[in-house]
């Protein structure tokens, strides 16, 4: 397939460089600025461009993978082309293609990415919807050229998934940092702490997680929980956090 | 060593099977409840007791390693030993034991343990403290036989620790439990969100946890963030959870 890629963020990175190592064509790289889009055509041997107007009409696959609110403007640059639009956001409509392309969908890959890290995509689930059967399979055949886990999925569902995954990810690294915070302050290497971390991980990989919930909170440790509060007098946001946490923890006790 | 172990929880059945892997002799399992005492005295072959008045008195280890709240009243019990005496937990101070016997000290493993899942203690960071440096030095040796990270800390910097750990495990796990309740309620299947939560994990091993957060609140997306939050109306208590920890994540940006 004959790939043109808008966007040139992480998820535009580590999408080029998974389809491009699978063969596939990605034969233009979008971005406004095209200095971004030059580091990343050049990483996959191919041309940038930093002008909507000089997109090719006929590639077979457009992905734009941009921020939400970016979306829109760049699928009415899109409105002539034949090939299949989708973008690659939890939770933005399919309608927002649909509604100015013949041909839309969805490719959202369900990760996290940082430039600083690598990842493989074949365990990275990904969840794609079209507006027609067709282009579903088309849709369904690439990703799974990727990735062993594809998922179709409406817009409902991918928005709820997409929610679920701000409390599987986003909070649980910023409570990480958190606790490093709480280690640094008292002169302990984060170092420490990482395997703890590792096995939390590890531990719902073959279990629910409310089977295997630790700590004071789910012991009813009153005696803990307070010592632990009032160690945090001095951080009252981290003491705030401690305490939403664990009452949210001892409803599941009820 | 002849070891007493006194406690049959989570902790002192990981702990005295590794131990009794390295060969070390435990020579007694005690538990107020003797059937608890009995199943794993025989997992690893040695004797089960449920009172207190029938301990050894010549062992050179005593492990106490229940509930918080219970280890003083045992150490009572051990006045009359030469052995020395340790507690595993992590917020109690070793005055608790020292008050009591001669030879005191702390054996901290810090990570989760549940009964579904076995642990290698090879990675289990051991935080150990004794109140002379001989005991110590016997300490040392111990943990170094079952990990290959010893840490000597004393009680306040070993009850930071186990603070951090309330953040970097218990609160993430829980994180991961409403995760699941939201995917859940849509019919969706927790195995989706696994490779996140593995990654989200993994990305810290190398990484500094402020380094490499991701999702709405960290890109300021108040567009998401409002999206998230009235999808969470039915559930007050993880909207309330999703604004706190948003809030959070923002305050990191100024």
């Amino acid at each position: 397939m004959k790939i043109v890629l808008l966007g040139s963020g992480n998820v535009a990175t580590h999408l080029a460089k998974a389809l491009k190592g699978k063969g596939e064509e990605i034969v233009q790289v979008y971005s406004q600025h095209l200095d971004n889009a030059t580091i990343l055509a050049q990483s996959i041997a191919t041309e940038a461009i930093g002008d909507l107007n000089e997109i090719k009409q006929n590639a077979d696959l457009y992905i734009i993978s941009v921020k939400d609110d970016a979306i829109e403007s760049i699928a009415k640059s899109l409105k002539n082309v034949t090939g299949l639009v989708v973008h690659t956001s939890g939770t933005t409509d399919i309608n927002i293609l649909s509604s100015q392309v013949t041909k839309a969908g969805v490719f959202y890959p369900l990760q996290t990415f940082s430039k600083e890290k690598e990842v493989s995509f074949e365990n990275i689930p990904l969840c794609i919807e079209a507006n027609d059967d067709s282009q579903l399979t088309i849709l369904s055949n690439l990703a799974a050229k990727i990735s062993r886990e594809v998922y179709k999925l409406n817009g409902e569902k991918r928005k709820v998934l997409h929610l679920a995954a701000v409390f599987a990810c986003n909070f649980p690294n910023h409570l990480y940092a958190l606790a490093n915070k709480i280690l640094s302050q008292n002169n302990l290497d984060f170092e420490i702490i990482r395997p703890l971390i590792a096995e939390t991980a590890d531990k719902v990989m073959s279990n629910l997680p409310e089977n295997v919930q630790t700590g004071p909170a789910v012991r009813a440790d009153e005696s803990t929980l307070n010592k632990h509060l009032s160690m945090l007098t001095d951080m009252p946001e981290l003491q705030n956090i401690y305490q939403t946490l664990s009452d949210s923890i001892k409803l599941t006790l009820k």
